[in-house]
């Protein structure tokens, strides 16, 4: 009897993506998020040679600040320069799939006949209700296919915020005004991660306090004071009117290049990714380790090693050397 | 030269120990709390042989509901009984460590001159803001002391909560009327971890409505209608009065210790210590491995490997599988 299922030719998938084929693409981004382990290590080291070259883009904010909206507005404009983008929404707090969360996004379908766009949602798997672990190698695919600059939008809520700052070059927090807890999640360490403020919604009262407030806790900071620092720039924006001379969408655009201008001038780029790879290699391999010692079904070394402990036939420190020591 | 610090006679302390002896009972804790790995696992490996005795009992509930006094009455109650008692007071969210912690807790002094009573606090060493890893060790110092039952008593703060019921052989939940959180603290997970629910200041206006809330959410759940299934009993305290007929502290302790009789009979008991301690041997053996891996400090062959991906010449899956191969 054969298979009926066809091995995957991933080096072509990957040929297919570079010439900006969105179906490649689109199965590529598939394979890192619902593969077993062996397809997905093909498919990385296939990736590996022809990323680097997008900017990743980090959006976050709390639900209702527009960042759906004002992401695509970010597109339109990227796309009048005529710039490859890629759009990655992730949700880490929802169970569903992408397709049905992309179809609530009636703002992006402006783009889903436009060849120079790829769009794609990812939900989380990740543990503790983290971010994927597919989403920098699907990073990856969107770079691949030749992406100038990849958005990657997630809502800012619990660590997702402090997540996508650890895997964006540029990380833009937005705000409004009106959401209560805008100053208040800004308190909570969106300083730190911020490379871009947004303050969406400007035509709104209470916009400019917003601002007023980010600009006082920037003054309070300190570390941006250091010569040759990048201090965040703060840019107000009403994002549902689009590309407008006054809807300040040209203004981010601008600030998010400016950004990787100077990440590349002061060598913070590569040293950003640098650290970056180091986590998620150092990740991967400790989730290696987790899965020889049997962790996920529990292997019988392990049992046996438990079983010796309760019965105080050794201690939990002699036993994991053991485990450690045969792997 | 001749070093001034002498070497720990770590036998000779779990000797002075197993006798009861309290400053022998301190020092251990200490070594385990603040020692170098090479100490802690002698200190481990002592104590191994002596383990499995004491029940260990976690008390857990929001700020407020009274844990302190609650805890207090409960080691009176014991001692009238003749147990020997250990208690660790756990407290994930303080920075300060144990003596200014106790200081506080007026009630426990009763015990202070009782050399049946081992009292000691803990400060959270942990990552993430959770438990220290010192709190399993700092048990089975407890337990080779002969005490019959160990109270680990911690603020049901966050994952606290959760944390202290992998840790213990019986949970018991307080509530209070008043709190406001209660039930809103109960819907979050309290019904799947406790084997024991107080409703502590009984004697408020609101007591009754506390209990009947958690009968119904019981009800609702379902999973302890199987037959032979434990069914956490709801115990009204008023643990301020002390150990009194009408206190209802008797009956929180004889809950405690009717648990305990059905863990034995059904085998729980044993299925619960090997399922602790596989979790607890395997995060010693995740964390030595991230350790040789050079997480901490940063080694230079992660940070090569890291170059290599940044570099586009090699993935992360492979770079991490290199790693773990050179382990």
């Amino acid at each position: 009897m054969r298979s009926t299922r066809r091995a995957v030719d991933v080096a072509d998938l990957v040929a297919r993506a570079r010439e900006g084929q969105v179906r490649a693409v689109a199965r590529l981004i598939s394979l890192v998020e619902n593969s077993e382990p062996a397809t997905l290590r093909t498919v990385a080291a296939a990736l590996a040679p022809y990323t680097g070259h997008a900017q990743v883009v980090g959006l976050t904010g709390a639900p209702g600040v527009g960042k759906s909206t004002t992401t695509s507005a970010v597109v339109t404009a990227l796309r009048a320069e005529g710039k490859r983008v890629g759009v990655l929404a992730v949700d880490p707090s929802s169970p569903f799939s992408g397709g049905a969360l992309l179809g609530d996004r009636v703002r992006m379908q402006d783009h889903a006949t436009d060849d120079g766009v790829f769009i794609r949602s990812l939900a989380s798997r990740g543990q503790l209700g983290g971010l994927s672990a597919a989403v920098p190698q699907a990073l990856r695919v969107l770079d691949t296919a030749r992406c100038d600059v990849v958005l990657v939008e997630t809502v800012g809520v619990g660590q997702a915020e402090v997540e996508i700052a650890s895997l964006a070059d540029t990380t833009v927090v937005l705000l409004a005004p009106g959401m209560g807890d805008g100053i208040q999640a800004a308190k909570a360490g969106i300083l730190e991660i911020a490379d871009v403020f947004v303050v969406n919604k400007a035509d709104r009262d209470g916009a400019k306090q917003v601002s007023r407030d980010l600009k006082y806790m920037q003054s309070l900071g300190g570390r941006h004071s250091v010569a040759g620092a990048w201090r965040p720039p703060i840019v107000l924006t009403v994002a549902s009117r689009g590309v407008t001379a006054d809807s300040g969408v040209d203004h981010l655009v601008a600030a998010v290049a400016k950004h990787r201008d100077w990440l590349e001038r002061t060598g913070e780029l590569d040293r950003r990714r640098q650290a970056r790879a180091a986590a998620e290699i150092e990740a991967i391999a400790v989730g290696e380790v987790r899965i020889r010692l049997g962790a996920v079904h529990g292997s019988a070394a392990l049992g046996v090693a438990a079983a010796r402990v309760v019965a105080g036939e050794t201690d939990p420190y002699s036993a994991a050397a053991e485990l450690v020591a045969r792997l």
